[in-house]
């Protein structure tokens, strides 16, 4: 299993001022990162499998690092519920797999051309174009086999259908696939906020949204707690959006792992390029304290996922 | 609902010397490309919804005709075994649109580099490449999400998930996509004929086998006829693949709506491209008295698939 990096580590210790929250922090999601690590090197086929150089790229596009946002809302909001941990191992897995499929296609040379991600060469670049579109393609379907199939989940049809039905749901033409059409078109065009953030929200809001459903279903379908949840990662969705966009322009290439200001370059429709910095900042920080009021109700069980929403407001990669 | 055109039903009838078998099969067949020209029609998004062009491009992929053969394979299974066909038109929907998924990134420069396909341009010619690659990426999700859901298949939830997770494992890295994977890296390759039945196994076989196998599913998780079917499909599947190779070199460009010799100018590997054209016509004819031979045990009721079979190895598009 590929160790927990300490840079990692360090910047998402970076988010948080109070030294006790932030080494509870560090110690959930050591073990929160060192779980999925372990998921997903177990249920990607191995490299020597034929077809070997498709399950090379597989691997290369999933194991290269990355933040694991969305498993780290898994587990958080798993934890809040009462969820076994390893009740979400796959959901969080497979979720991680759907991501990096979209990740894979939105660098190619057609959409976004990117030749760097998360510090190292993009899918394409490593391999070749076809490779990359073709691994991307079957993490899809790798995705949907561990919801189907994987044992470590005690959970009935009925509720791995739910969780199938969720990501599907997330991934589709209204989800983060519809997002990524709708982002490729608004280059160069002055949109709306409600139309930024209904992009926004299709692009990455629905698969955070499924990350933190996904431990609902786990816990009970009809989870009184739901709603609020909803509400938390509705708002907590658009400012890690908002946040990129700021990291884009502000953080350093080698910290965010891709080129510094290729937004722009493209006259990507962002927060900041369509309404300035200032306002981007603002409405990060108001989308964090209406997610942070939606999850009062959950008490003291509720600061797993308070961490993770100050980490993801506040971080600096 | 699009009228199943004159051509496409004189074709499949050129198949057939005895005119009674000729009229039984045109029944069939008319009725089921009606059945699942209306499911794919009903579940595809409508163009005019949000994201427009990528559903318009979604449409396109999937509604420009096609002969439909997974379909046919999953409502003759059903036939046979008594099988309701309202029970059938969610998972040959499903099929059919993993089938135009891989069609569409096949296409691509970067793979195919076709400009035809089914007589009309293709996806990326049509649009754009960065549509047609997001327009078959949302196709994947949305095959799911109908076995998922689909009301009228009236099967419980570990049904529908078994549908899932054959469908998702035919399409996989060790199945339709790992297919593709070989047959780029096997360009110019002398492969044995062991390699090249292993690479249409994956590339067409796996996705022909699910089309049978989720009509044995929606009958009886426990067909006793399963072993036969599986055989038959295998047999058949093979021989459908090397039916495609010979029509790619003796086909008319305009009846099998692509370029006709595109495989021997990139140097595909192919069975006549191998082998030559008389060892290849032997290998389809000895495949179909194979599969023919596997279903003599359904009596009768084996007749749609017998009639099936003959259609996939005469066909001329």
């Amino acid at each position: 299993m590929k160790p927990l990096g300490l840079k990692q580590i360090s910047y998402y210790a970076s988010a948080f001022a109070n030294e006790a929250d932030l080494m509870s922090f560090e110690n959930y999601t050591r073990d929160w990162l060192d779980r999925v690590e372990a998921k997903l090197e177990a249920v990607l086929p191995l490299a020597d499998d034929l077809p070997e150089r498709l399950h090379e790229a597989m691997r290369y596009s999933v194991l290269g690092g990355g933040k694991r946002v969305r498993p780290m809302l898994v587990y958080a909001t798993g934890m809040s519920l009462d969820v076994p941990l390893i009740q979400l191992d796959g959901p969080a897995a497979a979720i991680e797999l759907m991501h990096a499929f979209s990740l894979v296609h939105d660098d190619l040379p057609s959409m976004d051309d990117d030749d760097l991600r998360r510090g190292n060469l993009t899918t394409h670049k490593a391999f070749d174009e076809a490779t990359a579109i073709l691994a991307a393609d079957a993490l899809q379907p790798l995705a949907i086999h561990v919801l189907a199939t994987d044992k470590a989940m005690d959970c009935d049809s009925r509720t791995r259908l739910k969780l199938i039905e969720l990501l599907v749901n997330a991934c589709g033409s209204q989800g983060m696939t519809g997002g990524q059409s709708l982002d490729l078109g608004a280059e160069g065009k002055q949109l709306s906020t409600d139309e930024l953030e209904h992009m926004y929200r299709l692009k990455t809001g629905r698969l955070l949204h499924a990350s933190v459903i996904s431990a609902v279903l786990c816990a009970d379908l009809n989870n009184p707690k739901f709603q609020a949840l909803e509400n938390y990662i509705d708002h907590l969705g658009l400012a890690f959006q908002i946040r990129d966009d700021i990291l884009d322009i502000e953080g350093e290439t080698e910290m965010i792992g891709k080129q510094q200001g290729a937004d722009i370059e493209r006259s990507k429709a962002t927060w900041p390029a369509l309404f300035g910095m200032d306002a981007a900042r603002k409405r990060a920080s108001e989308l964090l304290n209406k997610a942070l009021a939606e999850i009062e109700i959950l008490g003291p069980s509720g600061e797993p996922l308070r961490q993770v929403a100050h980490y993801i407001v506040d971080r600096k990669l």
